[in-house]
């Protein structure tokens, strides 16, 4: 895309919005963000709005005039969102954002969703052929965005896999397992055999970067497309805090989507039709989060 | 559903509208319509309203504050309606229009959508299994709002195939064939190969009102479940006017869905699971049909 590039980040104060407003800045954007709170991030413009309002919605595309939108406000909240009324009206205000912004000359946008807009799960998810038959109020709600998004002109969406890194919820997998581990207690944890695709934050916010600075239209995954083993994660951790012994394996049970043996993404689109390469990898990402959650450990102790 | 049924149709001034408009009020609900224009449906109470604004759908749901909501609305104009871009407007306000109703009350919530929604087309359409990777603006836009429908409480989304009745536009098939066949004027269309399902409007007027009573949710076909050839139905229609020779099959070249071998509905959910049977038919249905449109050109003629 020619000319001046301003992108409109919604959401940018989160963990996936803080990655991509740096990833955006290096890249050359003049970088616009929105939230509910006021400004976090000394570096761009910002505009406080709650997106969940028209009016919210019309004076932050009104001030920003964004050539390029990454949409990433939603309920993200760990343990809430999957089933979170909120879901319906965050998909109608995602597609009106959407409409909203090409209308007033946006000619790039990219909304960011969730592998758990497919299901059932069979196997490796692929853009073009997955069934699409969610379970979750997040991943229906989260379905019909995609498609809105996929109906405008210029509009592509990104389904994230399983992101980790620096500032990620504490009450998630990874940060669950390593302050547990720090702190010497017990982590209980499924069986661990399941597949998945985990993506380290910063690589995410490259491939979003180079998405939406490209012209690739309609459903994107957004992965690694390197399938792990949850006890091989678990382990790796586990290994380099020296506390094999305080993971247990089998002593949670899994439901729903949880228990899917295997969610990975087919990552054809970024790797083969943008020639993507993922600048900081698994092993790299695991140690600078490893490092990030040892020194938060070590700050708060007396 | 027990206690007072009153419901909300969106462009119940249309085609579909009037019909459904007819079935609901027969079935004893109290019915609130809105269109764009003055009222022209003198039974019913009328809201005009432009629902692609925030302040019509909010001024439509204060007014008529449904129990029911059956959501027709949409740019439907025959050679428009495909590739239009309103229609991700459309998606926005419809799924906009639910998380409204839902919020103020509304326990029933059925958006119309379209066989259109499925794609690539290879065969019979299922609801739980079929893909639903649309080619148009229109099938991704409703597509999209369908998975909004569906994210609601309540939320059901019907998926209506190939209706045809008194009232239909006139650039349709079934109307430019009897329209032509009565001017004595050649009738020149495609191989007619293509197997389509056909519902007479009555029949699927009474499809819906049968799905909006009841608590069925997520996605709905509504078709006939009777495959038919557009040849035989193009043949059925001149046979009866005497006027096969007017026909030319294979004189226009077809294109995208129009192309489709076969795009047919499977009945499983409104037959099996609802019980619901057609009351009218296609051979009843094709006689009114035809009664009307040589009504409508005895009526014009000087």
């Amino acid at each position: 895309m020619a000319g001046v590039k301003r992108v409109l980040v919604t959401g940018a104060s989160g963990f996936l919005g803080r990655a991509c407003v740096a990833a955006l800045r290096a890249r050359g954007f003049t970088v616009h963000g929105t939230g509910r709170g006021p400004q976090t991030i000394p570096e761009i413009v910002w505009h406080q709005a709650d997106l969940l309002t028209e009016a919210g919605r019309a004076q932050v595309i009104a001030a920003s005039r964004p050539s390029h939108l990454v949409h990433l406000a939603w309920e993200a909240r760990p343990g809430l969102y999957r089933d979170s009324p909120d879901n319906p009206a965050w998909a109608a205000a995602s597609l009106d954002l959407a409409a909203r912004a090409a209308a007033s000359g946006t000619v790039r946008l990219l909304g960011i969703g969730t592998c758990f807009e497919y299901g059932p799960f069979d196997g490796n998810c692929v853009e073009a052929t997955s069934p699409c038959f969610p379970e979750t109020a997040y991943g229906k709600a989260k379905l019909a965005a995609s498609a809105g998004f996929a109906a405008v002109p210029g509009g592509a969406w990104g389904r994230v896999f399983f992101p980790f890194g620096p500032g990620e919820p504490a009450a998630r997998l990874i940060p669950a397992l390593i302050r547990s581990l720090l702190a010497g207690e017990a982590f209980p944890c499924s069986h661990g055999e399941q597949i998945r695709d985990f993506i380290y934050i910063d690589d995410l916010a490259a491939a979003i970067t180079t998405l939406l600075d490209s012209d690739l239209t309609g459903m994107v995954n957004l992965g690694s497309g390197e399938p792990r083993r949850l006890r091989d994660i678990i382990g790796w951790f586990s290994h380099k805090l020296n506390s094999e012994h305080l993971v247990h394996f089998g002593a949670r049970a899994v439901t729903g989507a949880d228990a899917a043996p295997t969610i990975t993404a087919d990552m054809s689109r970024l790797h083969a039709e943008l020639g993507f390469t993922a600048p900081i990898g698994w092993t790299l990402g695991a140690e600078r989060t490893l490092a990030w959650w040892r020194r938060k450990f070590e700050e708060a102790q007396p």
